[in-house]
């Protein structure tokens, strides 16, 4: 049942070219802790998902990017969280610190979008970006990808999308190099 | 038999990128109203189809933006409409009031493509859409994305796949930002 | 056997991107005549295709292009015409008379791209195109797509992926609109 | 068993965009040589894989770039190899001698991602690869592709996936035609 979903979601993701490789995970908050896409797996495949306790504690082959669904789960109101690497958002990021979508779809559901900072992997990446999901729906770790949180995984795959075209518009307003938001 | 050529030409909306997420939405003139695609569905799945009247009274579940299919139906000739979010054609929006296509296609089929403005979902925004669809088969809300009508969903979708290309020719001539059409 | 060819080169030209809505056409020489994809269809669909005789005499329903194929069959070597709407191609077109490819595909298979002049539909067109393709395997109609010939679909479906990355690197390489080749 | 995982891999290498039409190939090392695709095939359909063995004899129908995996084999530790024509890499080895990834999966991947000289089919660009291939993962062939090695076909597709994302994050941070690296 959880397999599915997570199935489907992620053949979306990469259907819209939000994640390539094996990057990018995804997690459900279940009854004391949640199920995370395991290491190194391919979202769009059936998934073989890990648990990971409220008390910190992963089951062996959980993403390496568990701790950052921890702490987010540990102090928001997240459901689902869904981290993607997606290129035109991953572009904007390293050039500026927030994001001011131009879209009526952006205004609507993102009208700024913060960009955190931190090493892919590190406590101080996790604890940026778990401190930023408590007031908002979805950031970007610079030069590297999106963090969305949701009711379900539905929901923040939905703003995964919405970001990316967010900075794709914008990027397609003149080109990000040439160009102060 | 709706359902199936609703599904179809979703799935071809989002296999050539004019939709993304659960956005866009579409609707088939009926007796006595129009069908249209559920709020927050995605168009390239099987569709829990919600009926429209043509007094104006919504089926529970409705696209939320409804208003705008109804309102042309109600003074054009539409058979069928289609809303989808083009990147290119979004962005081409922001910058300018009418798009001049400059390929084969785009001439032949769209010579001038009108852009509309009002937020999303206001009767503004709605009002505008019909007038223009009344003798424009295609037009774009600014910052949001193409309404197309058609005889059917198929010619509506292909107005719409038109539109799009003509607006990503003319990206590629020189970005939008750098051109003033 | 003709159709399960056609589907699965047109599906080819789909997923690349080569070609979108129901536009571009495709046949193959046989016996008195050719049989080309019929008006308006998709081509990634199993296909009602019609044939032309040598006499330059359509079947109803024949592609509205069915002139290009025809005179390119009575004065060339081609087995097959694959006919497409790339949109780097096009872009690139409507800058330049002919192409000259960088990358190393385009050196070794087409190191040179005309461009030809002439309204889609019209014998103008046709009759360029034609005169090209008798010693060339690919040329591109300014504004409009890629005409490739080969002994079959699939050496005709390469040479126009061929022709649109090559367009394509060429792009990259600085945007067309900066650029003089 | 061997002919699945090639096509699994061919199969994400085109949803992804890394290779068109029939180009590029792939190989895998066995007992007393290696596997390689054949000469023409498309990479997402079920192969006819040929036999290469360590002396340097290729069986009828390999890949015309045998070559290149024939020395890498020798010369390095390479268990499989992938070579992709991915159209960001591409352009961006035209104009650079070596590549630095400004995202963190590049720098944390492929901090610097040698591009090497030579016309393919060549022994030059045979030689030139497999000697880089020793002490690097992945590498680019000046204006043709890329060729990735791995302890299995998926490590060296998500090596080429990585360097394509570092390519196109570096052209949407301002184009690789105005922009030194």
């Amino acid at each position: 049942m959880q397999n599915k979903e997570f199935k489907l979601i992620g053949q979306r993701l990469f259907n819209e070219g939000l994640v390539a490789g094996n990057f990018g995970n995804m997690s459900v908050r279940i009854r004391g802790g949640f199920l995370i896409t395991s290491n190194g797996s391919f979202l769009d495949e059936e998934e073989s998902l890990r648990f990971v306790s409220m008390d910190g504690v992963p089951e062996t082959g959980a993403s390496s990017e568990w701790r950052v669904h921890y702490l987010s789960y540990l102090s928001g109101d997240a459901e689902a969280i869904v981290h993607a690497h997606p290129p035109f958002s991953i572009a904007a990021s390293l050039l500026y610190n927030e994001i001011i979508p131009e879209d009526s779809e952006g205004k609507m559901f993102c009208p700024l979008i913060p960009v955190v900072s931190g090493e892919p992997g590190t406590v101080e990446l996790a604890e940026n970006i778990s401190k930023f999901l408590i007031s908002n729906k979805v950031v970007i770790a610079k030069g590297h990808g999106t963090f969305a949180k949701g009711k379900d995984l539905k929901e923040a795959y939905l703003l995964t999308s919405i970001v990316e075209h967010c900075c794709r518009i914008l990027y397609y307003l003149g080109g990000f190099g040439g160009r102060s938001l």
